[in-house]
């Protein structure tokens, strides 16, 4: 039993397939689940996702030694002030955000240092669903586990997350946390602000009934991700703004270069920039995906 | 029987659809198929989509009372040229471009006049695959074809080209060829602009490999649609340039503010512009294309 006393903060998709894939493997002895709605855990609980729960983050962390930190970045800060002066001497604090600066930060403002017991991390895992009804036990198998210590990190604190996230069968990466946040503002963050944005801008044009009507299949997969829920992406812009806001930079160069090329019906250079994205795309995607899918 | 004799010029997925579903509707006599690649038109012949074949159009348009043109929007120009001349007094001709402008541009090039019997068209229906092996009878039905009839246009040919795509199952909607072109734009054209866009800017940063390796599930859907044909895209773009060019200049403001507002950290902001993309994509999408697929 690696760990004896689980803690999940926020008892969602992330946090409940954390701990389904921990009980199954039979890793964990006792599982609390913290959050603000009682139904959402009195549910956890008849599922056996959780074994008992509270709506008070002192009380969760109270004797646990693994701390798992799955609220919406924007809830973070709040959440360290709320578990401070109340961890185990043992206890190991790691998270589920999609940005890591933030979280380091966070936890330096409420703590007034890089706690060594924080190892901030990432599982590139998801569904289009949410809540503990969706969560499973294999959502983080042969999944991409992103843990960015930082030099306070303690070895035996970033030795216990990677061995946790092992036992839900996911594939651990260290990366620092700078280039974590690129990383996800290129591939998960900027195409979330590009299908945010194609949706709104059609959404405020004057027939945009008609418009969304002859929108075709392709353009509602496309579109699928602006459907995502928005207070977890306002978190996101904010807590990566600095990445992403480069990357943002970098997309609307390009935009606009491709917008003049257009304009001036550029058909060799049009051919050219379609002809090295798909290659790109099919090089990349599909070599990096099929395997692995 | 409708249709005494078809010519296809252009034996791919959405001319071989065409031809396999009047063919299982009984609504045609012959087929005859058309293009340069020996190969395929062999192949069709062999799956009975066509009759027989020719690589030369003025032959493929002889006697033929409907002649449909399915080639890319580049090559409509060259396809309406050698045309010229050996149409059967009674044909039809319509198309199956995804820019309508340029269609109508071509023939009045090339014929001195919008021919009464041009019925430009567009049926939205597509899928992944290409050329004939992937067609199907089933390709057109329920889906909106939108026929861009001008002022030219004989009523007669207008009726015969909504009786063959309501033989295939279409449901025909008739727009203005401008409003057409503007329609496409935003809901089709653009939205692969912005995936060629991404994949291209992903591509030209140093650590491309990486990048692609961590891009997740959804990022994957997101740049399908970049791995379109790009001579396909390409043709699009000069073809619809006028409408295009409005639409992503609409798009390049509206990301602009996005990114501003990330740079500010707006969280209010952010919120607003999330919410109401989300609200529009679920309210529009979902009761649009759950009704009818």
């Amino acid at each position: 039993m690696t760990i004896r006393r689980l803690a999940v903060i926020g008892v969602g998709l992330i946090g409940g397939s954390l701990a389904r894939a921990l009980r199954a493997a039979g890793e964990v002895g006792e599982i609390v689940g913290c959050g603000r709605g009682r139904a959402n855990l009195e549910r956890a609980r008849e599922l056996g996702v959780i074994d008992r729960y509270t709506h008070d983050v002192a009380e969760a962390v109270k004797d646990a030694d693994m701390v798992f930190l799955a609220v919406p970045l924007g809830a973070m800060r709040e959440t360290f002030a709320a578990i401070k002066g109340h961890l185990a001497e043992d206890a190991v604090i790691t998270d589920g955000g999609s940005a890591k600066f933030s979280v380091i930060d966070d936890c330096r403002a409420v703590f007034g240092e890089v706690l060594p017991s924080l190892v901030a991390g990432h599982p590139i895992a998801g569904t289009e669903n949410s809540g503990v009804e969706a969560s499973f036990a294999e959502l983080y198998r042969n999944r991409r586990i992103i843990l960015t210590p930082t030099e306070e990190t303690s070895d035996a604190a970033l030795q216990r997350v990677r061995a946790m996230w092992e036992a839900c069968g996911g594939e651990i990466t260290l990366m620092s946390v700078e280039h974590h946040d690129e990383v996800l503002a290129a591939t998960s963050h900027l195409p979330h602000m590009l299908a945010f944005g194609l949706v709104d801008t059609l959404a405020q044009m004057k027939e945009n009934d008609e418009i969304f009507r002859y929108a075709a299949g392709g353009f509602r997969d496309f579109t699928r991700i602006a459907s995502s829920n928005p207070v977890m992406w306002r978190d996101v812009c904010v807590a990566n703004r600095r990445a992403l806001g480069k990357m943002m930079s970098h997309y609307l160069n390009e935009m606009q270069a491709l917008a003049d090329t257009i304009e001036r019906g550029d058909a060799d250079q049009l051919m050219e920039i379609f002809t090295r994205a798909k290659e790109a795309r099919d090089r990349y995607i599909d070599g990096v995906l099929d395997s692995s899918e």
